[in-house]
């Protein structure tokens, strides 16, 4: 039950934590809740010390925390020397840190304090708040989030292009929530070009509690952009927030160009979802959001790197004069077809959303 | 509550009764059901007769029907002439029947027998048992519905042509109960030379009583044939059950051909779904299922006929090298897609059923 709280708390910073793990910790003593805390943004405090801060004194309390406590120092000191110092006698963890400096490492220095530890309650579903750090950790991708907005009959625009608002005010709100969550958000020059959008989190049109996070503290925005068209003038480049372009044959003076309105410019050798998905493992991504068009949408579905499928379904017929959900060349049997299981199908105004855990072949 | 009663009843009979209206009839006296009954198939008694049957003695009672009771005779002689002599005090009449053979005449004999008559109660749930019935009824055409499988992008087969069992199992039985609630299936000679479909009602796949249906009592089954190009082996002709072939410019020799076969054969100035629509109409077809390929179901959709959409959604991705769902070359603008409204989701197996209005330009 403690435990079961301690989740609902670390769901509640899934907008917030962004490298770090989402954790939540509910400190209990004499069957009172005492203290409770999630984690803060980067640079702010872990769940624990949170909890630890909420209650002027946690002596004899057992911690229920769902990720191990941290034994190293990264931008903050190590959790389980604060949880030793404020001598809880208990700690209740759902799962180990998959993070190889910790590792049971934390577990074990809390033990050798004599504090009791006991593992594995809720296990799977405290592992289910990090999907992308419990794989990134392990030497694993980010977690891949697709999102589409498509009609009834999968089509995203008319052949002659007309798109605009085809899914409702609603789902465009849900898709900031998305945009929160996400690490970076990633999208394709094509994109850029056609539809100039800013990929920003626009705090207003959610009903996510930013905290402390800035204006600035943005989900990274990348562009796939293999030859260099991303305009200077782009409304990526106006909005405060960290912009990664990513590109194969940009010049040097494009390169230099992007660099002086404020990006990070990455040359690779090959553009592909692969290789800006790695890219971006190294650069601390836990959870990426594609939002792209047919092109794009579809290297990522045939490169087998969605995780997750999430469709913004409107009631609307286009017939075929339109655009497809997604290209993919290579797909001409049924075999090549992409097996897909709802996770969740909802409301959303007139549209649906559905998610879709994609099967790996 | 009574009425509440009568209308479970009415649907309860919605594969049986045709050309029929749906009604159910429940008899009260002194706060107790005595009698219930709903409509039997073409030729067999109605609602008022099957629940006047089913009770020693009605006298002194209250009927409840769902639809104004008949003071003409057809295959079956009057009901008000059965309640007036059963004695009845009372009748509880949910909506008038708009047969204009009928059209309150049966109300007015009712009252000049001197039984006391109330009308209006669930008025409009009673109303949705029948749509076609009351459209035909008033001069209009059948209800239309279109039958849809396809992947969550919208594709119906491979370009290629593969296709087989998009959609599961407990989809293709949700097809069969679909069905044996029209009067007429229609498809098109595409899918009969493509898929060679039987199109008949097997109720071993439904959970459906026949009742008192013969193997033969099937739906009328409808191919759209304008040059005439139904073969003669088509699968068909083989199952009991009548089936129309509604062409244009098939020679005298094929007519004759499909006539041999059993077949009812219309030739039409033009074959198109208005034309067909109106063809069924006269021939005493409520409710038509279109089970079609792309063209043709495009044809419907363009032409504005189609009242309901029923999707079958499988949770499938099959990519940009596919068959739409529907062709619709006259639609460019987004202006020219159709706007739908959701009246039902429901999973069956994995795949998706959603059953749409379609919003009247």
């Amino acid at each position: 039950m403690y435990m079961a709280k301690a989740i609902i708390l670390a769901k509640s910073v899934r907008h917030l934590t962004r490298a770090n793990p989402r954790v939540g910790c509910i400190l209990v003593r004499d069957g009172d809740v005492i203290g409770a805390g999630a984690t803060q943004p980067p640079g702010g405090p872990h769940a624990e010390i949170v909890a630890l801060n909420s209650c002027p004194d946690a002596r004899g309390a057992t911690a229920y925390v769902t990720l191990e406590p941290c034994s190293h120092t990264g931008r903050t000191p190590p959790c389980v020397d604060a949880l030793i110092k404020a001598a809880v006698i208990r700690v209740v963890v759902a799962c180990v840190d998959p993070n190889p400096k910790v590792n049971g490492a934390g577990l074990e220095r809390l033990r050798s304090a004599g504090i009791r530890v006991d593992i594995g309650v809720l296990e799977s579903q405290a592992r289910a708040l990090n999907p992308g750090f419990n794989r990134r950790m392990r030497g694993g991708l980010p977690f891949v989030r697709l999102k589409l907005a498509m009609s009834l009959d999968g089509a995203t625009a008319m052949a002659n292009g007309q798109s605009k608002w085809i899914t409702g005010p609603m789902a465009r709100r849900q898709v900031q929530r998305m945009r929160a969550r996400a690490g970076a958000v990633i999208t394709g020059v094509g994109t850029v070009v056609a539809d100039n959008p800013s990929l920003n989190v626009r705090w207003d049109e959610t009903d996510l509690d930013p905290g402390p996070l800035l204006p600035s503290d943005q989900p990274l925005r990348v562009v796939m952009d293999r030859s260099g068209r991303t305009p200077l003038d782009a409304q990526l480049f106006k909005i405060p927030g960290p912009v990664m372009i990513i590109s194969q044959s940009a010049s040097g003076p494009t390169q230099q160009a992007w660099a002086d309105c404020g990006a990070q410019v990455v040359m690779l050798t090959a553009v592909t979802p692969a290789t800006v998905l790695a890219e971006l493992a190294d650069a601390g991504v836990n959870e990426v959001m594609v939002e792209a068009g047919p092109t794009l949408a579809g290297a990522w579905m045939d490169a087998g790197l969605v995780d997750r499928l999430v469709v913004f379904q409107a009631p609307l017929l286009m017939g075929s004069q339109t655009r497809p959900l997604m290209h993919t060349p290579n797909w001409t049997e049924l075999s090549d077809a992409v097996r897909l299981q709802l996770i969740e199908s909802r409301a959303i105004g007139t549209d649906r959303c559905l998610e879709y855990s994609v099967e790996k072949a």
